[in-house]
């Protein structure tokens, strides 16, 4: 077990990382203030994780638990209404601690939950995904989507913890694990690139699941992610970097039905899209890009967007994510391997440039 | 027309208060950062308002509408998503400005929308109530009501400006107005003995809108709320004074059904509840209540509660409101005229008592 902060000044926070975490009162208790939990969860991870975490909670007046349905579908406005009519009807109060147990979505909507109800109460974090372990569950980012835009419904609202143990990765089935090995690929691009060539490296031992190369991997991530948010809390500047990849990969989950590519899945596409276009902005060579398909093959993971997908799907979706400031597209790039940067002057001509090269229509 | 500030750091606003300010451009610009601006209003205020405010709002690439239905009985997250809907049909991004245009239900909505659009764009309020004028508009209280609790879920979230045009308020409806006055005695009370004087000499020429009696109370209920906002933004103390009689006022609220008594008149019989309840813990005396009564009934307001609700009723909503910490009732009492404390040690029994002793069964 060891221990980093997420250091956010009165915001800051520790995120704990390690093996048989989940059952242990020592980690959970030091966080929790009042005498009120509710457990945010669904009816995939429930059964699997429930019971081994409510034996680390002993002692509480009010221990409830609201089990969502499973999947990004059910990331929306309703869904997230469903924990407040629980924590209304269980008369939790401003004191209470929620609890999110799950992947991505359950702890996007989790948080969510918790920066709303009675105008915000306590939250803490334990990731049972590769992806939340190692990119959603750290950095205050909650939300839900729209049916016409991914994540556009949120806020920015810090845990008080986040308790990442790594063995609940052991359930978790190989699909879900590729999807979170593209957010690991993605902070070697951004800001690490020793950790991408360690990547390359030890891929296949990642895949395996080995404990000590994943604990190594969660890790260097989540160390990679802290750093970054705690120099640009509500990404006015720097923290948009962690996008890189996510403008077209959002699209291509709003386009495509919410769930259809998991999260990581459209990521994946997503950043060989940033590549291409990173490519075309002269910055980068097109060896790092067959490095990162070569990469991306390993993990099982897709390399090209939708076949069904045009160039002005992709554009009228992108049009209308977050990242876009004045009328301006922002997109992330990449300068080299390992850096970053936020480019707001991306002519449309080549992002439809490198749509097409990556045999967009 | 002058002008005050709310001061809260980074989170600073100024409050323009004044005759003729809806349709100059000289206020809202200097407030408005970005090129969108969408404007929320509702069915009532539209048709009296929304032209003269376009009018203060030239020049923008995209000023899109939102009407929605009018009273507390909508101030729901259904109502809300309506406002997401728009903002994402018409492509507003994270650089729009959201304008309340109404009471306080426009407001709390239009605020807790932009709260969480894009995880937070840029709100101004621009009231058209005495109550949104001399309360909800300012300090940032954002929300929705759910079934079983009024402002059950929300955000703390500052707009960039409250312009606050007190000729809105010629077309208000009597009741309507009486409504505010409420909220108006309540800064008399809790935070400003003089003021309450003022208030007894002058209620007459306040019911009959005399323009400079109003624009005095407005000014000076925005003074005191500002400077108690300014102490303790996110409520954890003296700020939790301005609920003098909200927890029984919200109780009535709740339980009557949204919309049936208006906010300012739950508060005013829950205000009475408070300083009978404050008169039990013996920091007041007698004749205190008999001036706040004679003030709500010149007013034409209720000094007591519903005739058809009990004292289960009472305690049932009051124990789920916001203000309960562990269990304990957080009820704030008066000490003497214009000093008010919260009292988390006040015994069941005089609430109930205070409830009696004012006719509720």
């Amino acid at each position: 077990m060891h221990s980093l902060n997420v250091a956010l000044g009165a915001r800051s926070y520790p995120i704990i990382i390690g093996s048989r975490l989940l059952g242990d009162a020592q980690y959970l208790l030091p966080s929790i203030r009042g005498r009120q939990v509710c457990v945010v969860t669904n009816e995939t991870v429930a059964p699997l994780y429930l019971a081994r975490l409510l034996d680390g909670l002993p002692g509480f007046d009010k221990v409830d638990v609201v089990e969502l349905p499973d999947g990004e579908s059910y990331k929306t406005l309703n869904t997230v209404n469903r924990i407040f009519d629980v924590l209304l009807e269980k008369r939790h109060n401003r004191t209470t601690t929620l609890i999110a147990l799950g992947g991505g979505v359950v702890g996007d909507m989790c948080g969510f939950a918790a920066a709303c109800y009675q105008r915000g109460v306590d939250f803490i974090q334990v990731p049972t995904t590769l992806l939340a372990l190692v990119d959603s569950s750290v950095g205050g980012k909650t939300g839900v989507n729209h049916p016409l835009g991914k994540n556009m419904i949120g806020a920015f609202y810090q845990p008080r913890l986040v308790l990442a143990d790594t063995d609940t990765l052991a359930t978790l089935p190989d699909r879900e694990f590729s999807a979170g090995v593209a957010e690991v690929i993605k902070y070697g691009l951004i800001c690490d690139a020793p950790f991408f060539h360690w990547l390359e490296a030890n891929m296949d031992a990642l895949l395996q699941r080995d404990a000590a190369i994943l604990a190594y991997a969660v890790d260097r991530c989540c160390r990679d992610k802290a750093a970054v948010v705690a120099s640009d809390e509500r990404e006015s500047g720097r923290r948009a970097i962690l996008n890189f990849g996510h403008t077209f990969g959002h699209a291509i989950e709003t386009v495509q039905g919410y769930g259809v590519w998991l999260h990581g899945e459209a990521v994946a596409a997503g950043m060989v899209l940033a590549l291409e276009l990173s490519l075309l902005c002269g910055s980068i060579n097109n060896n790092l890009l067959e490095r990162l398909r070569s990469l991306l093959r390993k993990a099982r993971l897709p390399q090209r967007p939708p076949a069904e997908m045009t160039v002005v799907d992709f554009l009228q979706a992108m049009e209308l994510d977050k990242k876009v400031v004045n009328g301006r597209l922002r997109l992330v790039v990449l300068k080299s391997l390992g850096e970053a940067r936020v480019a707001d002057d991306t002519p449309r001509e080549k992002v439809i440039e490198a749509l097409k090269n990556c045999g967009v229509r």
